[in-house]
């Protein structure tokens, strides 16, 4: 099997500060062993109809289902949660095993 | 600017037959030269209420926005979104340049 995938699809309240608990994020996700690899972006194209409202993506990789429970109940990942959910107005998660099609060549 | 990302978020219609989209889609992708990387999963671990419904997640790469609208332009994407549009209850999406935090080690 492949990578476990954990998706994350958020838009933030009004008024938060979202540079910040990016940069909070970057560092826990840096730390925590656990996770392979981490990516984020700010949608910048599509339209609001298709997006939804939603203006965030967070895509995290494990190497593992063991690895994924073991970050999904590390103290400080529980502890960014909380304050994350607090600043997020709406929020979408998929976790899937990936399945590559194709690579760079 | 790193690569360009384009998300997918769906949920099929009941009665489709989703492995012959996804195999027709994989097909067509591994074709288009302006498509870098693509891997899909179908979501496995989510609770129903955080997923929203949504079930897969296709996420393609491009090297640059010129390469992303060749392919939003290519005739053979443009006839394979109108059977997938037909296929799917709902859908979102998200284009972002990918902000790469972590490789794997």
């Amino acid at each position: 099997m492949g990578d476990l995938k954990h998706l994350v699809v958020a838009k933030f309240k009004e008024g938060v500060v979202v540079e910040e608990i990016i940069q909070e994020m970057e560092k826990l996700l840096k730390e925590i062993e656990a996770v392979k690899s981490f990516e984020w972006g700010q949608d910048t194209g599509s339209e609001e109809m298709l997006r939804q409202g939603f203006t965030h993506v967070f895509l995290l990789t494990f190497r593992s289902s063991e690895d994924f429970t073991a970050f999904l109940a590390h103290p400080r990942h529980v502890e960014f949660s909380a304050s994350f959910s607090a600043a997020i107005e709406k929020i979408l998660l998929l976790d899937y095993p990936a399945v590559v099609v194709k690579t760079p060549a």
